[in-house]
């Protein structure tokens, strides 16, 4: 038994830190249209161990198929019903030890689902839980279709945290992303030999236009020259894509004691231009790459699991 | 012919404020999944001139259903097919000069529709637009299914901006809305007599959780006691309810020349608690009277336009 990474005796609990949620007689988890008083969440949750976020519905159902092909856990009589079918907020998928979870775009998008997503593991008295967000990002100075795991997600002027209002008052929270894990992503990148994956920073951003110092926004009322400026100081910096949600993910996982990574594949070049102009079966395979190489980590995490066992 | 607020020879255009537009060759409007090469967007939307905005796909469409009904467009035999059915990004349906948009949750998702929006509104060289956000929101000491028409969104401070992060510093812009419009939808709220509305100010969160001082996240640092004060210095600020995008809704419509309001219903009053008590059909009821009261403006609107002429 290789006990390397394993802590049998002491597993890793989700953390919530909210003395009031002990006061609730029941609690609505209401952009989820689930909650305590109303489904039993140790018997639907309580098993999950990898959780794969993304912004869209569409592929993070696209994902749980694909992943429950690659883990044999394929029922075909079985359609993968949307757990949240409740509401159309958010998109969620089990298979297995596998949840898939919709959480759209931005920061605040992002946010609401992480708060009801910790709770709800929380409740479920889920244990050693790994969370992966799988997205899509635009690149800088990287060849399109690379595929980047955040080291740090930096905010606009490329420092590595996020600010959190509370109250009216601004608290800055870490940013930092598992180490590890994204080392063994590379690992895995390497053994799969399929595309190029670098670790780096990645810059999260309150826009994708003028945020993101885009041309072909509404609004622009900077030149070429500054936007070429700007992106080359933030290469300068360390950040090799750019993306709407990993500060806040970052920061909240770090506080909720989830092991955390950020796998987006760069759509295009952002030195060369701004919109997309690879074909759309390109596109797609592009898109498909962080999901190809987390379903290869989750199942070499549980080949190594039962294994040991 | 009463010319009170009509300009027949001064029509007010849609504007974008972006020169790198005119370079390009074409416009592909990717969250929307429609393009200037792909479709002729003037045919399409050329007459539109109402367009709502809300969160929800699903309320969005039922809002296409409710006013093609009030307004004698349904076409029994047609389905309300989404337009922006090659992404999932964004719902968009239309029915005569109405268009309904979703736009996700938060500042970031609802800015990045606003770019397109604006976009295609000046592609289709659309005039007199008038744009309604039609949405639901935290109330600070009113009945719960109280209306607000936004006068003022306020931020986590409660000042009347909006702070857009362009090249990595920060430019502030005005969140002022439309006084005659808002006016003129607290009258209709008056003709129909069917639930309280106020106009007042609101206040335009980047979270749900932490930043609307709520004590049910996964996280909370502070006591109920900072939770109410914080809320009663808004109410004494003039804030009347609590939202999450409002703020950029409000900036990006002044830029580009669109008469805009914000009508959200409150579901809960904040003072009293974080999670809603009402019964599903209490809350299902409420979520209607935003488009109850924008559809009776858009109708009464057209009456008199058709009065006119």
């Amino acid at each position: 038994m290789d006990q390397k990474d394993e802590k049998p005796n002491c597993r890793s609990l989700v953390y919530v830190h909210n003395p009031h949620l002990d006061a609730l007689k029941e609690d609505f988890l209401y952009h989820f249209s689930l909650g305590t008083g109303t489904h039993n969440l140790p018997e639907m949750f309580g098993d999950v161990k990898f959780v794969c976020v993304g912004g869209s519905p569409w592929r993070m159902k696209s994902f749980i198929e694909y992943i429950s092909a690659e883990l044999n856990l394929e029922d075909p009589s079985s359609d993968y019903p949307n757990i949240c079918a409740g509401t159309d907020r958010y998109a969620m998928y089990k298979a297995g030890p596998v949840l898939s979870v919709s959480h759209g775009m931005g920061i605040p998008s992002i946010a609401i689902m992480l708060h009801e997503l910790i709770k709800l593991l929380h409740y479920a008295r889920c244990t050693d839980v790994t969370i992966i967000r799988i997205g899509t990002s635009g690149g800088i100075g990287l060849e399109p279709g690379t595929v980047v795991v955040t080291k740090q997600s930096v905010d606009a002027t490329f420092l590595p945290r996020f600010e959190q209002v509370t109250l009216g008052e601004t608290v800055v929270r870490n940013t930092d992303l598992d180490p590890s894990l994204a080392e063994e992503l590379l690992r895995c990148s390497k053994e799969l030999d399929q595309f190029q994956t670098v670790v780096g920073n990645t810059m999260c951003t309150l826009d994708f236009y003028e945020g993101q110092a885009r041309l072909d926004g509404a609004f622009c009322s900077y030149t070429e020259k500054d936007k070429h400026d700007y992106l080359t100081k933030a290469k300068e910096a360390g950040v090799c894509n750019i993306e709407m949600e990993s500060s806040v993910f970052a920061a909240m996982c770090n506080l909720s004691g989830l092991r955390a990574a950020v796998v987006c594949v760069t759509l295009l070049d952002r030195l060369k231009g701004d919109q997309l102009s690879s074909s759309h079966d390109v596109l797609h395979n592009y898109q498909l790459r962080p999901q190809v190489l987390v379903g290869y980590y989750i199942k070499k995490q549980l080949k190594a699991k039962s294994q040991r066992s």
